[in-house]
């Protein structure tokens, strides 16, 4: 049984860097290459970043897109690197027979090439799109379907034996029945490759693994799932690529949230003697037929460079396997590639937020501190007259614990100059106090360049328990799916997992054991206003996630006259959300792409309580 | 020939307000009957508003569609109304085979339902999905695979014969080419008729009417196209409904962004003696089968209640035909009725905006006192020090010309307050005044409920000049996706229409022809950081809704170094827009869900300047 050794590059890429990002792939591929793998595999759309959105309608961008893929074949091949085989996800156009029933005239196609010799040798592209959640693949792309399957030589160098037959996919080819998976087994194909750009969601156990096992059987080949990492907008890529063989057993397993190189090495069977390229239509077990793609890895007569021997890869199996992460420890990294990457790559050095004492403002500034170094977040305390004594305490202890940048600006004086002129009592003068902070946070970011980060969670965001352009202005909501309930336990963990490290706790104990207040009213408490949090997030993950009706959620279990109020509220609240900044995507669905309501919207859910 | 009377209702439904739009198809289709028609036809969706977005998903809205859908039938039936033929569009859920490649396992529908005698005849479902521009059907929709046909008496009441064959298709349906109107020449129906939820764009011609005069002519039957009309979040429908007999001639023709009954008279080929229904498998023409699916609407033995003579519709030909508006009075009156549906729909009286002196305040108050009335328009002007003095002037004078509620709040108290503590200058100090009349706006509005209009252009969102919580805070935005050389148009044309109605022009001819500047510096002119308006807002009508990349730009004539300078502006601002308010899209690509880019983002079009 020949050995291959394998190499995933789970990468960072950025949407729309195509030189950043072939820079990437030549850089990641040598490192493959110093490790002796005859086979490096990258993403879904590493070459222009995932989801490119209407980038992808932009002939101008496919076209580069396209251009960038030779190019770095070519590149490649001039940096020694053409002896490696090269799988990368990239943005094609659709040329070819036209489409099916219900699909765009023309297209762009979610390709995969691989690269080799300073050539293209083969490109196929996602037969199956998904358009569900954040997904709009439908919008953008044709189906692909063709399954090309290349006869790598995996020996000595110079030698054509033996040599492995390997199938490629991209990501929801994985996820739905029949195409690319089925047709793999059709071809005998020993090794079925599948770039990923599959974003995060908590909560999920570990369906990826399953799913990997479940397909690897029915392929009746070795599966390798390359995922990508990093963040986008509101999307966080995790990684943790995964080799499972043809029996479901696990062979290597990529870390969670970090760019890393997974090598292993890879008993297959061998591929017979090298029947010429050929397309062979096979019946794709979904009501299409594709076509089975033969190509030939040509010999690569000059051994790889660097080439190191088979036994660095394997350690006691035949690839390393990172541990999981806890799942407290999982959503934290989330939330924290989230902001760095949302930071870095739109060009920011610092942020800035304001810092009340309570517990988000708390939570959101140690990720931020996490992400980017304490010295450059920016906290800022905006004491009002209502502002207890303990809440600028506790802000002031957090700066210290972290070292974060800090100023206090007392509000009154500017809230004064308003109520001058304007004299608004109630709702008005609270969000007005709001807005004032929101204003100088703003005007610190315009003179210093600060990304104003908001600090509103799921619960508030979701029940519109929030001043529009008081405190939900910002560039970028850090906890905005993360629900209440859940902030308090994210705040827990990271002061357990500090004093597991022998760390100071970063987070004052006081702001998240006191009762949650927006401190805009005397003595206000945010229980004045919502229900016991505990309640209030079971009822908004199956409302707002579950997308239950009224009725189901009573049926769940909730009492239905909470059902009927909460309802209320978050339908209420649809308006202050369209303008809320993006934020990472940590559960099933989260407000943003994944959540769709109209504003004007008179639907309300029959009255249960 | 037999004639048959037909009314087309061309309705202002709500999205979500299943009791109020239940309502409407009955007081709607009393009037039909009032006016002697035998068959009423409504909007597509007009039992649910369109679109209903995530709503689809939630099967609790979806079961709401169906049981309103029979109880319609049902309440028609009771009110004597079970006499008329009634077709309308509702929300259905997938019930049969699974569908094709590619699509959801289950899924809703976009249906259409013929209802009479207290029942639901016939069912069917859009069979062409949209799913580019504003539009996400696939999300959402399963296609439909079946044409009713269904045999209508037209004659004496009490008599079977003579009766005319009548197809149904949706909106889309027509679009495309092949399904049901390829099946509804096989099926040689006399009359198809097709409800629509189709959204104004200014600019595309008589598109409707060139494609109603094809499609009839290819399914060899008179065509009755009935539209939506009314604002439904960042979408108007503007009626223009249609009839067209098979050979092309025009019929009858609804007024724009008006509700109306459409009444004509139909000489339509008679249909063969009853058959039973069947249903017959026919080539849809497109690579689908589709079902002719045959009923008999029953002879109903009593005449209609209040049946009028039939020449009470018909005037001088068959059908009433609306004159069409002329270009500028067609987009002014989509912006007044995007404003008014946003206002009265979300529960609103009346609106609040700050008044600059500038055009773009003084239209946008201009639209709002035309929805709403002039005394529900609350204009505030906020003076600073760099405000000139005929700016105040010309605000103060088109409150008068046009009796708007009026209030002045200085902003200079405000922004010392701010300075005192913050010391901001530049671009930060001009923010810091945007945003301190944003707080302002926002307070009164808190304070009295009125609903905060933003008075942004389309050239300056695109561009980004505009301060993110500053000019930008509101609820809504009507000239939101009007170019700035647009604004000056539609003012220009507001006043000579004013003056043609021998009314005072509405709008100071000084906010017209003043150099545009806002006035956060000394000095400062629009034309310090924008190009002139004329030559930027072809750029952006090319880069922004044509989607050309800058090759194609420069090959399109635009200066070189524009085209950089303007797409540069562009990208840079997504994260602004992603926060803008929705406002009425009168264009063929608004910002909003018809265009979709990243915020991060480091695609940069190759630099040809």
């Amino acid at each position: 049984m020949p050995t291959l050794r394998i190499a995933l590059a789970q990468v960072n890429s950025t949407v729309g860097d195509l030189a950043g990002n072939a820079a990437a792939i030549t850089a990641w591929t040598r490192r493959a290459a110093d490790r002796g793998a005859r086979l490096v595999v990258f993403p879904e759309m590493m070459l222009t970043g995932y989801p490119v959105e209407d980038l992808a309608l932009r002939a101008s961008f496919v076209d580069a897109s396209i251009e960038a893929l030779h190019a770095t074949a070519a590149r490649l091949a001039r940096e020694g690197l053409g002896g490696i085989a090269v799988v990368t996800g990239y943005l094609d156009r659709h040329a070819g027979p036209p489409p099916r029933f219900g699909q765009p005239a023309e297209g762009a196609l979610d390709a995969a090439a691989l690269l080799h010799g300073g050539r293209v040798l083969a490109t196929s592209a996602k037969h199956h799109l998904p358009n569900y959640g954040v997904f709009d693949e439908y919008r953008y792309f044709l189906p692909g379907d063709r399954l090309p399957v290349f006869r790598l030589p995996c020996g000595e160098p110079g030698q054509a034996e033996p040599a492995v037959d390997v199938a490629t996919a991209v990501c929801e080819d994985l996820w739905q029945d029949g195409g690319p998976v089925a047709v793999t087994r059709q071809a005998r194909a020993g090794l079925l490759v599948v770039p990923n750009a599959s974003p995060y969601e908590w909560g999920k156990g570990d369906a990826r693994l399953e799913l990997c096992v479940r397909r690897a059987r029915e392929a009746g080949a070795t599966l390798a799932y390359v995922n990508m990492m990093g963040g986008q907008d509101e999307l966080v890529f995790d990684g943790d690529s995964i080799i499972v063989d043809a029996g479901g057993r696990l062979l290597a397993r990529g870390p969670q949230f970090e760019e890393a190189l997974i090598v292993a090495d890879l008993g297959l069977p061998g591929a017979g003697p090298g029947a010429p390229p050929a397309d062979t239509p096979a019946d794709a077990h979904d009501g299409t037929t594709m076509t089975i793609h033969r190509v030939s890895v040509p010999v690569d007569p000059s051994p790889l460079t660097g080439s190191a021997p088979p036994t660095d890869a394997a350690g006691a199996g035949p690839g390393p396997v990172w541990p999981r992460l806890a799942p407290m420890a999982e959503v934290y990294a989330a939330l924290v590639t989230g902001v760095r990457d949302y930071v870095r790559k739109n060009g920011f050095r610092s942020v800035i937020l304001g810092l009340s004492g309570g517990i988000d403002s708390a939570l959101t500034a140690t990720i931020a501190a996490d992400a980017i170094g304490p010295d450059l977040v920016h906290a800022t305390i905006m004491p009002s007259r209502y502002s207890s004594a303990h809440s600028v305490a506790d802000a002031e202890d957090l700066i210290k614990r972290q070292g974060l940048q800090a100023r206090t600006v007392p509000i009154q004086p500017m809230v004064d100059a308003f109520q001058a002129e304007l004299q608004v009592t109630g709702l008005a003068a609270e969000n007005l106090q709001a807005r004032v902070r929101g204003v100088i946070l703003m005007s610190l970011s315009n003179a210093s360049g600060h990304l104003v980060l908001t600090t509103g969670n799921k619960s508030e965001i979701a029940t519109g328990y929030s001043t529009l352009y008081g405190d939900s202005a910002g560039g970028f909501g850090p906890i905005k799916d993360v629900p209440k309930t859940l902030v308090w336990g994210l705040a827990r963990w990271r002061n357990e997992e500090a004093a597991r490290r022998g760390q100071a706790p970063p987070i004052p104990e006081n702001s998240i054991t006191k009762p949650p207040s927006a401190e805009l009213a005397p003595g206000q408490l945010d229980s004045d206003t919502l229900p016991d949090y505990t309640v209030l997030d079971a009822v908004l993950d199956d409302y707002v996630v579950e997308d239950k009706g009224a009725a189901e959620l009573v049926a769940a279990g909730h009492d239905p006259a909470l059902v009927d109020r909460v309802i209320a509220m978050v339908d209420h609240a649809e308006y202050k959300r369209r303008q809320y900044p993006p934020g990472p995507k940590i559960t099933p669905r989260n407000f943003g792409r994944d959540r769709r309501l109209p504003i004007t919207n008179h639907w309300q859910e029959p009255r249960t309580g």
